[in-house]
Order: C-alpha cells, then structure tokens, then sequence
C-alpha cells in the first residue's frame, strides 16, 4: 500500500480536530479548548460560534484527552469472573447502568479463563481509571498494595481479603448463613448438610460459618460439609456423594442458587427424592430463576440495589482514612422447597 | 481542606512520570518515550536503562495516552442490552475473553434501561474506540451514518437493520426456524405455533419467518404467532392464551429458550400438559441452563465461538469495501422436549 492509499483513510479517522474547529469560527484554538472542556471563561457570542462551527464539522470532543488533561478520567474498571453464574449478569446490569447515570462509563476486564485478578491489576492501572471494582475474586494483597499505591480507589464487591487495604461491600454473608439453618430447623429438618464455593473464598465461608454456629446447636448428628464451586455441576454431583453417605439428609443449605438448581434437580429427576417433603433445600442469592416455576426455590436475596448504591458512593468518597466496610443484610424469600411444618 | 493537605494526594495519583523515569536513567524524555512506545530507535544499553529505571520507579505507561499519542486506541466498545436474557452473558464472556486475548480491553454500554443505542452511540464515539461491537440492540440508520463517519469498525452481532451500512456476524435465523419446525412436524406434531420476541427484531422476524415457511407446507390449521418479547414471563403468559383459543395446539417453537422455559413451566405446572407426550417444545440459543434438568430443552444452538471469532476478524479487517454479512448455521440439540416418534 503506497503513501498516497494511506492518507486519506488517516485523516477520515482522526477525524476534525479543535484546529478545524477554531479555523471556522474564527477563534483561537485555546477558546475551543476552554468550551470543551467547560473549564474557564469565553465570552457568550464566541462559545456559540465555537458551538455552531463543532456541530457542523461533526467534532466530538475526545473523552480520552479531556482525561489526560484534566487528570479526571471518566472511566471505572470492572474486574469480574465467572460470568456463568447466574448473580452476576444482575450485578452487572444494575452496575452499569448506576455508573451511566453519573456520566461515566465502564472498563471491563473478564478475570476469568487463563487471567486472574492478579495478572489483569497492572494492566487495569496502566488506563488511568477512577476507580475499580472487584468482584466474584479474590484480591490477593500484592494486588490490593499496588492498587493502593496508585491511589485509585478501590471497591471489593462480595468478597473481601483479609489484607484490610480495601473497601468492601457485601451481603452480611454471615447472617444469611444462620438465616438459612433457622429456616431449615424451624421446618422440621433434622439432619443437615451444607454444599457450597470454594473454600477460601470469603462468601462461601462466611455463608459456612453462620450456618454451621445454628445448626451445631440444634443437630445432634454431624453436619457434612462438601465445598467446590459455585456451578449448577457440582451441585448435581454434591448429592449424589452426600445422599450415598448419608440417606437420613432431610435440609440443605446451599451456598447458591447455582449449587441449588443442580442440587434439586438431581434430588427430583434421579435420585427419587421429593421436594419438599423428603428434603428441603435452601439457596442464596435469589437469582432471576429462582422464582421459575421449575425451581420455586427458598433462597436469600442479597441487597443488590443497595450494594451497587454503597459501592459508587465508596468510589466517589474523597476519605483517605480507614478503608471503609459495609456489610448489608440479606432477605429470606420463602418459595416452594422447604417444607412447612 | 487547605492546599497542605491536597498536594501530596494529587502528586500521588498521578503517579511517576517519563521526565521522572528520564531523570533517573539519565536520558533524554523523547529516549524514554520511544522505548515506552516500543516505537523508534534506542540504543540497547540506553534502552537496558530506562527499562530498570521504570521498574525501579513504578511507571507504568499510560493506555489511553498511548492511544492519542499513536492514534491506536486498544479499546473495543461493547453496546449490550437486556442482560437478563441468560444468552448475553455467555456472550460477554467469550467476547471480553477474545478481545483480552489480543492485548485490547472491552468498554461496556448498557443500552438497557432509559437509554437507547441511538443516546449512546455519541458517547461512544468520544472515545476514539478501535471498533464497535452493537449487540441484542437494533442500530437506527442515523447511529449507523454517525459511526460510518467516524471511520471507526462496527459489527451488529446477531442483529442487523435494513440500511447495509455495518458488517454483520450472526446466526442464520432463518434457518434456524426452518430446523425448528421440521423437528417438530417430523416428530408428528400437527398442530403447530410460534411464540416469539419484538416483532420488529431481525432475530425474531429471521426465526419466525424459516418456522412459518416450513410449517405452512405441512400444517392444515392455521398456525398461531405470539411475539412480544425475549423473556421468561412472555413466554408463561403467551402460553396461557395460546392454549385457551387453540387447545389442540401440539408442537410450540419458542423464539429463544428464555421463552421456552416460561412455556414449559406454565405447561406442566398450571395447565397440566405433559411435554413431550402431549405437547413438545423447541427452544433457541442453548443457554446453559437449557441442559439442566428441570428443562432439558431441544434446541437451535448458536454458534457461539464462530460468533466472536467473525466479529473480531471484522474489527481487525483493513478493508473498506461493502460491509461484511456473515451467517452462521446453528446445531440442532435433541433433547426431552420433544417426542419421538
């Protein structure tokens, strides 16, 4: 491809520039300069010829530049894994939108695959972002240390590290965990179990802890625990291990309503359980699907407006004290898959 | 708050800087900013230099700076709608996974909620992206006109208008809706109906279109069309006036499996059909949950990877002749909703 192919395809898109603009109206570009960026005094007939002379060349002001000149960048990262999981596209949705409402606009990095948070932080840095949000992972404090070195704030949103740099909002996982044992006890439920996440995740652990601290009073029975992954597949296979050891199972908690539907399914379609009659199931998050026909699924709802709400706010905060830590009640929402005494 | 205290906040955000870096290692700023854009000669000790000196100071390039500067953003803007439909974030993920894969990062629009792809498509374009991908979102020839002027790539995923003006990557519709209505017909389904989404969608018109042009060779009776929307509550509530005007209705194709799954649970829990024996059901997408077992949904599958891998062969193309029209043949996925004969 020789000079003369390559140049008009260039200037078409680079697109008109402050010079073109400043050209027409008869201005100088400096004056072009303060009307875009809304950022010092230009007189009243000048700012309209400036206006008039942009919207007839079709010049859009470069959102990237007004970032780099006036050190306030517009965009908030996102980091986020494991968007097969159904609380997640809600999360998204409502995240977005709040951030859109504001002006600003997201920066979204898919943490999962062959890249963790770890590996994607120092790329997420190098844009200059104000502000980034974590959420489904875990920030290990070598990550957190750089984030707070580069002073962006940053949220961790349903999750948390125990390094103590970073704000956090989060569902009380913990109390929604004994949610679901008093649910589950109050039925009638006499042996329990709990199939949940990953083991060093905070969600899943905390959701373990609270349930476990009601259930050990009231069970005289051991309560198993089998804990993997969040995913409609390890439920299925989760009870199927369980149900083998321990027939007499008649509640479990599961630590989501992924687990949950993989959990129920395999009670009903293969292992000839009645729901809620034989066992009664509980599940958290509340996800779209919960409330389908299929499923009917007692679950608690985390507090997801409000979360996004708490987590724009922390983005916003100018404290440069303690980091900040919100936890927020979850809801019991009572469906079709505990049984009523 | 008194400048004291703002100074050492601003100095830290905005982190060190080429003239730091340069100081340091003893070069000249321009040295520095050749090596930073991997652009230009630099001798190899002065570039050994400025390489440690970096590091020892923490800089990172800035992304968007980079862009500006060489005119190359490495941001692909991403318009979404209607995150709720369990197709789109498996979109997301194999989309925002692909694009990380080339060293490029997605910035997402939500054109959900109060706004529209035509509000956002201005917003996009202020930020000089490298391409556009615009997806469950009807593009107006007006926003398609502005993104043509601004020379920057645009692909409609799995939606296309009329004026052939942008690339367009989906799957063939049309079809698809053939494949749907002899799977049902050769099933001995005799009386058949298609519940579908927006009327004036090119997905759902595609769909409707191939199902009608099958079903009315083969049908005696009229076949009945519902459309309204791509989602679970419209299919359970389509179902029931379907079924109260036309009870003899034994074969529905439903325009996506979200409406699927809302015509399953409304047939077998409140309208007390059995699927398949007394009515079958064919869904499209094959969303993760299609396989579980509560629905174990027949369905069109969409060829999710050749998707992604199209709309980013496009982004890439040089090429500025006719816009580019890719459909891709989906797979038809046998499972229990339908009888066998």
């Amino acid at each position: 491809m020789n000079q003369d192919e390559r140049a008009p395809k260039r200037k078409q898109l680079s697109g008109p520039t402050q010079r073109d603009v400043a050209k027409l109206a008869n201005v100088s570009q400096a004056a072009v300069s303060r009307v875009m960026a809304n950022n010092g005094y230009v007189a009243y007939d000048v700012r309209r010829r400036i206006e008039q002379a942009a919207d007839q060349l079709g010049y859009r002001p470069d959102q990237l530049a007004r970032g780099l000149i006036t050190g306030q960048s517009n965009i908030i990262a996102v980091v986020m894994a494991d968007f097969a999981n159904p609380f997640y596209p809600t999360v998204l949705d409502a995240l977005t939108a709040a951030i859109q409402d504001q002006g600003r606009q997201i920066l979204l990095f898919n943490a999962g695959h062959d890249q963790t948070v770890d590996d994607l932080i120092p790329s997420v840095l190098q844009y200059k972002v104000a502000g980034i949000v974590v959420t489904t992972a875990v920030l290990s404090s070598n990550a957190a240390e750089m984030c707070l070195a580069s002073g962006v704030p940053v949220v961790l949103m349903n999750r948390y590290s125990s390094t103590g740099t970073t704000n956090i909002v989060s569902c009380d996982n913990h109390v929604g965990g004994k949610q679901a044992a008093e649910t589950l006890i109050a039925a009638g439920c006499k042996n329990l179990a709990y199939i949940g996440g990953r083991q060093d995740s905070s969600t899943n652990a905390d959701r373990r802890r609270g349930f476990l601290e009601v259930a050990n009073v009231s069970c005289l029975n051991d309560i198993p625990v089998l804990e993997r992954a969040f995913h409609y597949n390890w439920g299925a296979q989760a009870v199927h291990q369980l149900m083998a050891s321990r027939p007499d199972i008649d509640g479990i908690f599961c630590g989501d309503d992924a687990v949950a539907f993989g959990v129920l399914d395999q009670l009903r379609f293969t292992l000839g359980k009645r729901v809620p009659e034989d066992v009664s199931v509980v599940g958290f998050d509340d996800v779209p699907s919960a409330a389908w026909s299929a499923y009917n699924l007692t679950t608690i709802r985390q507090p997801l407006h409000l979360l996004v709400q708490k987590t724009i706010a922390l983005m916003d905060s100018e404290s440069k004290a303690d980091p900040a830590v919100h936890f927020i009640p979850g809801e019991l929402i009572l469906r079709g898959t505990v049984r009523s005494r």
